[in-house]
């Protein structure tokens, strides 16, 4: 399928495709306008613990929905979906160490299994795109490279966890605008948290990311850092609890629920 | 001490007189600038439950801070506290009931407790009255008018509670300029949930308010009604658990944090 339908699909029929197999790629530019969602899929026994991460980390981990134990169906930000089966493609991790990448978790699900949807920055990109600001991942059909840095997040249980964070060359004359417009968008990570010299944030190599692909940065632009739900893999990696599902980088969870919900006016 | 001598305070200056014993009234209009919160604390048990509630209720309940259990000073939003004396006036509830108020509650605390900081619509009427928009329950020296809805809040492990919304009597030429200006702080409440006729939204006499004060609403304006963390007391009543604190009605917690830190941009 060309990339300009999948952009033209929605969050619905873009998981339906997902659901038959037709289609397993990562997500960005698709079904535009409809939020896609970092997940994390965790037993019942670490979820109190994952919430407070998230209540005191909103900028990489901005909660959109958490589910009930052992339901796989979104109750307010998607229908007609299983958490199972619509993702393209699934990362499973055991005592903190990935073991498998998948294409569905059927075999994985268990009744005490509880999932976590936050929010993911393709919700700005769009906004960005919107206002003639291109991205240069999508432009170059790679995945946005994602880096971990060495900025602290919020500690829970002892768990101490640095943040991941996305990155995107902007040109500096699009620098206030792309400020500006992130910045309508907080539970999607909004303001980036860091612009220019990636050293300054604990990030040795811009050509080298900790996730997704390494993209051009031009003369004209400036390397510009937002928080990320990537995060979520520093915390898997600390936690080391039996079994833990996420999506796999840039394959994120397409909802019903639309970009402009989580615009702030 | 006058009333615009506390609203010249700082938040810490506050919280020292509180303690001190020297005040103990209700904080509208007081160190204005500084957030005020909601507060709930409840055994270790029911964290995970009341977390997940203020993430599914974002609207009456938007969590500032979560303090881990038996953690008596806020590490984020405010320094030299002691949340067991800094409240001008508490509330204990057993099994749903409140049994008592309190100027401390040093006699109640176990070291499983766990203190919930909220959002307070206090932070949006400073900007309203920054913009010159009048706030009658600080006019008329009374406590602001809380009704229960017909709202449901969304549910927790069967847990169902109806919205409490604050009342704020605008005039019709304001009621824009009062939807733009509350925009701005969606973690504060945010906009209004509701503009005019009160039977709407199940509030049968707006004269008698659920809790606080009935003010005078005239010819020339319309009720608009917020989210309110009142929402709590009704959280609280369903629980039924051994036992549960909460600030008293109007008298919330001053903290260091100002209501720019929480204004989006």
């Amino acid at each position: 399928m060309l990339s300009e339908e999948l952009k033209n699909l929605s969050g619905e029929e873009v998981r339906q495709l997902i659901r038959e197999g037709k289609w397993r790629d990562a997500t960005a530019g698709v079904a535009s306008g409809f939020v896609q969602a970092n997940i994390l899929i965790l037993p019942r026994k670490y979820v109190s613990d994952f919430m407070l991460f998230c209540i005191r980390n909103p900028k990489p981990c901005a909660l959109i929905e958490v589910l009930d134990p052992g339901v796989t169906s979104p109750v307010n930000s998607c229908r007609n979906s299983d958490i199972r089966f619509d993702i393209p493609k699934y990362r499973v991790f055991e005592n903190g160490r990935m073991v498998a990448e998948e294409t569905d978790i059927a075999n994985y699900w268990r009744e005490d299994y509880v999932s976590f949807l936050m929010g993911c920055s393709y919700t700005f990109e769009n906004a960005l795109i919107n206002s003639g600001i291109s991205i240069r991942h999508i432009e170059e059909g790679k995945k946005v490279p994602l880096y971990s840095t060495n900025i602290a997040c919020n500690s829970v249980s002892g768990i101490d966890v640095n943040m991941v964070v996305s990155m995107r060359p902007i040109p500096y004359k699009d620098l206030t605008k792309t400020i500006q417009i992130t910045s309508k968008y907080p539970s999607m990570h909004g303001a980036p948290i860091h612009i220019g010299n990636p050293a300054e944030i604990g990030i040795e190599d811009i050509n080298t990311p900790f996730l997704g692909d390494p993209v051009t940065i031009r003369e004209n632009e400036v390397p510009v850092f937002w928080a990320c739900g990537g995060t979520v893999y520093n915390y898997v990696e600390k936690l080391k609890c039996s079994l833990a599902i996420t999506h796999a980088p840039s394959h994120m969870y397409i909802l019903d629920v639309k970009d402009d919900d989580f615009r702030e006016y």
